[in-house]
């Protein structure tokens, strides 16, 4: 069986065709530049060298028709017929307080993640389109919805209410709903079995460190909290997103500055975080190179930046009254040693223990990284947000 | 050696005059409605029947010389002579990145105090309209700046820095300061006595939980971390401001309300907090007897109260890699012993055992409230504002 993965935002579309007996990825690639001239298609098969189609793509319907043509071209395709796809998974960004699971779409799904759009601007409309164009293109192959926002329903009142005027939940649904959820349900789901913790003992936090970051409590499996909110800003020092601010910043900004509301929100994502802090760059490769060349501003972003990994790892040990697990995932978590260290160092009062030659093992693999007497375990775990979409769809389509 | 203290608000002012040598409060008083009509001074003497002036106070100038007048008199009063008062200390808010001590006043303090109205613009104007006043009234008689910012001046610069544009904390000072400095330094700087804390075990955290709650985390009594940020409003949550929100939500709130960026600022400080949860009241006994009576609303809004206190105070502990003591002080920290005991139990993974008998002792007694065998020490620890900045002042001028 053959699930397709898609990830549309507003001019781009990811696709990976996934097998889901090997669990293997039989084709990859991205559109990007729809809607926009000089669109293209980068069509990448294991083995072989990309395949690039540089066409007008005019929308997301236009795209999804090239990305099938791909798919069963007879010299770089990977399937004979559209009809070998069980299913489509997508990634969708925003499901409101209405969905707290994956959900095979209909026009009643259609209408909640139309009616999120005002919580998720920039992605729920992407995602409808790219459902959409999936619909016109496979008509009667079944689309399953993938909410990064479900995850974080998993949370009590007490975890993902802001303490503002409670109208303001009842009428617009503001609470803190928590990001790259799928990431997260999949990194915890997997550490259980992983680290093979016994029931009782699945307390768990997953640190999702790219150069979106967030971090996430659960208990066997299920989300006690996490540290994205209402939207994707709040929370840990990300690339370019300042994660928590005293919300007076926002009003000092705007009226020291003279901006809008909108343009401070501009800067506090785009121009902030390790960015805005260090001055040098948004990639934490660079900016640990500056510091290593003496640069004061790069060392304070990665000091702050750990800081604050620390303080919310702590924060969820205590949200929890403990834990069993901790795991390090994503660009960030998976390949930064140096940071997994120093993070891991600022945790010796829970017994933390660091076994320096695992945590400088090979990249990218699934590894304990404490030592075996360690009170609390540590591990990289690879993300892989695309299996996790493609699982969750095939256990509602099969 | 007598020491008056005074904390003057925009139409306020609070004073407290101290013996030194036994610490006691000789007289204190408030002076109400200043500059606005009605204004009322109501002066208290220990043992004696309070004496109410209500007479017109058109600024801080004719208050203070009210409260000369009332000090002095034969009758009401407790001195003889205004020379009497060694010296004033007074509560000013906000000293920007200048000042992290006490500081006795001149020209130069004043200017730093006047520049960093920017940064205190309720506090600061009105705290420098009471140090001219003492000046006019008490020609000679030293005036001493004791900054509630000082304390979090401490902090480093992974701490205090969010991760914004670098650019702004140079133009503005936009940084965490930290409120309630002087409860934080004084209760950390009597926890170490108290509990008899040797060098190198002297990681303590403050909870300040009164109307506007704070916490601090502190190393030998200097400052780690503090929960206040650029302005009071950033961290717990508390009677009628929010605490922590995704920034976002400040957006969110002024496109979708059509309201002003202060307009939201307003509702974050003064329609939020446990007030606006529970739609019952900023007054926690209240939220407490309505959650009593099956209030869901007041018992979320509690129940959220209390696991952002207990995410702070794990957090702090992960900033410190470890803690000695946790000390509750102000209005709901000394007097709510069911806040204490659920906050606690939520420690229990750091070894913390409250003992029930000592944690429902006697109210506004400093004392041990968790078991002999506990891991970690915790205290109930009663807050003086009034006799830190008084002792400020004290070694200031001797």
């Amino acid at each position: 069986m053959k699930v397709l993965v898609l990830n549309c935002g507003s001019s781009s579309l990811k696709y990976q065709l996934i097998d889901m007996e090997t669990e293997g990825v039989l084709a990859k690639g991205l559109c990007e530049r729809i809607g926009i001239d000089g669109s293209v298609l980068t069509h990448k098969v294991p083995g072989k060298d990309d395949y690039v189609v540089e066409k007008a793509m005019p929308n997301h319907e236009v795209a999804v028709k090239m990305v099938m043509d791909v798919l069963v071209d007879p010299d770089k395709g990977v399937i004979s017929d559209t009809k070998e796809i069980a299913a489509v998974g997508h990634r969708v960004l925003h499901g409101g307080t209405v969905y707290s699971d994956s959900i095979v779409v209909n026009e009643d799904v259609k209408k909640v993640i139309k009616d999120c759009i005002p919580l998720g601007p920039l992605h729920n409309p992407a995602n409808l389109m790219g459902i959409e164009a999936c619909e016109a293109a496979m008509p009667g192959t079944p689309n399953v919805a993938v909410f990064d926002t479900a995850f974080g329903m998993g949370m009590e009142e007490s975890a993902y209410l802001y303490a503002i005027p409670y109208k303001y939940y009842e009428k617009y649904g503001i609470r803190r709903y928590g990001f790259h959820g799928t990431s997260h349900k999949f990194v915890s789901g997997e550490i259980i079995k992983f680290a093979n913790l016994p029931e009782g003992h699945r307390k768990v936090i997953v640190c999702h460190l790219g150069n979106g970051a967030s971090i996430s409590a659960s208990i066997d499996g299920k989300c006690v909290d996490t540290s994205m909110g209402l939207t994707p800003l709040e929370g840990l020092i990300m690339g370019t997103r300042s994660g928590d601010v005293d919300p007076a910043v926002v009003q000092f900004l705007a009226n020291n500055e003279k901006l809008t509301v909108d343009e401070v929100l501009n800067i506090l994502n785009k121009e902030s975080g390790i960015l805005g802090l260090s001055e040098v760059s948004s990639d934490f490769r660079d900016v640990e190179k500056a510091e290593a060349e003496g640069n004061h501003k790069a060392a304070v972003a990665n000091a702050a930046y750990r800081h604050r990994v620390i303080k919310y790892i702590g924060a969820y040990v205590a949200a929890m009254n403990g834990v069993d697990a901790i795991a390090f995932t994503a660009g960030v978590g998976e390949n930064d040693a140096s940071v997994r260290k120093l993070v891991c160092e600022g945790l010796s009062y829970l017994g933390v223990k660091i076994d320096d030659a695992k945590n400088n093992g090979p990249r990218g693999v699934a590894a304990q990284i404490s030592t075996d007497d360690s009170a609390v375990k540590v591990y990289v775990y690879p993300t892989n947000e695309e299996l996790a979409i493609a699982r969750e769809t095939l256990a509602l389509v099969k």
